[in-house]
């Protein structure tokens, strides 16, 4: 056997093992989700996304710019209207007890899609109606799939709380399908939301935002 | 720990590892995917799915006949009109080469379920329009999971399918879950069509059978 292919096989036994070992844990485990993060972040997949968003005008330019939504005030944001982006935004945060989650200035590409990805989780859960529980993760996760095309890590994600469902739970089977399956419309359905900075918008009506976006939550 | 809970973690020991197996396996390896459906078969789920189709008239009648489709003559089925059950069930299996597949007769409730699932299957691809290829087995096992709900096994195939794609081939995720999807609303607004006796319709126009079962196969 090559060195290639043995490496090929270890990567491929690595990622089966991770997504394994998220299904065994409790939901919100950060621990071995960094782990199947790392594992399924191979270079080259990551490559084939990165590609497919630059090929429409907002990737491109987010791409070319590495920019970054900045520090974010929950406290100012939340005395914003009610309707606003920002206020529901904070009002998400708050509610959840979440911290913005920022990351490192990017310096190329696979650093800005990882930073941009995970600071605009958040939004993207208020985009879509989401919720924190595994429902709303399950939903969310469908949609990025959708919106990202080829990505490992999203498709992993699925993949783990379906297997949780046949293993642990098979009566959430429903429930699960259902979510998933509207998600996965809602993000095909939707203008690409990857590449925008959100921190322009706080002020703008969560419901323009929505219909601007053809993000159509009442799938 | 108790022996209990010894053999719980055992049975889910060997559930992850026939998903996994199954998923390292070429598409169409019967041996693994026997081995599949003995350990996603246990009787307390196969007993809720019993219970629930069992709640609808079409599916108790069933379980209190066991009736078989009897032995099916595929060359007098394919000397019907064209536009019939019987013609395409035939030209469905002669042209995939297939041979319907007969099971022993049940004696349990148990043993009919897995029977009439086994029996019915190719005309199940008939009416659902799908294919023999991977994308056509990934819409129907979606099918599958909204019909029989509480299913182990047709949500395992499904969860090891989204699980091949995320470790050899991510090109293919958005076909999968397009399919996925049509599957699962195609199952979900499609009549009940567990424990129908599909000999007793080889002679009706399958378009007309689809109407009158609520299956879209456009969706």
């Amino acid at each position: 056997m090559s060195d290639f292919t043995d490496s090929k096989q270890q990567w491929e036994n690595t990622l089966f093992s991770s997504i394994v070992e998220m299904a065994r844990a409790a939901d919100g485990d950060f621990a071995v989700l960094g782990q199947l993060a790392a594992a399924s972040g191979d270079p080259e997949s990551l490559q084939i996304v990165i590609d497919r968003l630059s090929q429409q005008p907002q990737g491109k330019k987010a791409f070319a710019s590495y920019f970054s939504l900045g520090a974010i005030d929950l406290e100012e944001l939340h005395r914003l209207p009610t309707e606003t982006l920002g206020y529901l935004y904070a009002e998400h945060m708050l509610s959840n007890q979440l911290k913005p989650l920022q990351a490192d200035l990017a310096t190329n590409d696979h650093q800005f899609f990882a930073a941009h990805i995970t600071e605009t989780h958040d939004v993207w859960h208020v985009l879509t109606g989401s919720t924190t529980d595994i429902l709303g993760e399950i939903q969310l996760e469908a949609f990025y799939v959708a919106q990202l095309e080829a990505s490992r890590f999203w498709l992993a994600l699925l993949t783990k709380n379906l297997m949780k469902s046949v293993v642990y739970d098979i009566d959430v089977a429903t429930d699960y399908m259902e979510v998933m399956t509207n998600g996965w419309l809602m993000g095909r359905k939707a203008e690409p939301l990857f590449g925008i900075n959100w921190s322009t918008l706080w002020t703008k009506h969560l419901e323009e935002i929505r219909v601007s976006l053809n993000i159509d939550i009442a799938l």
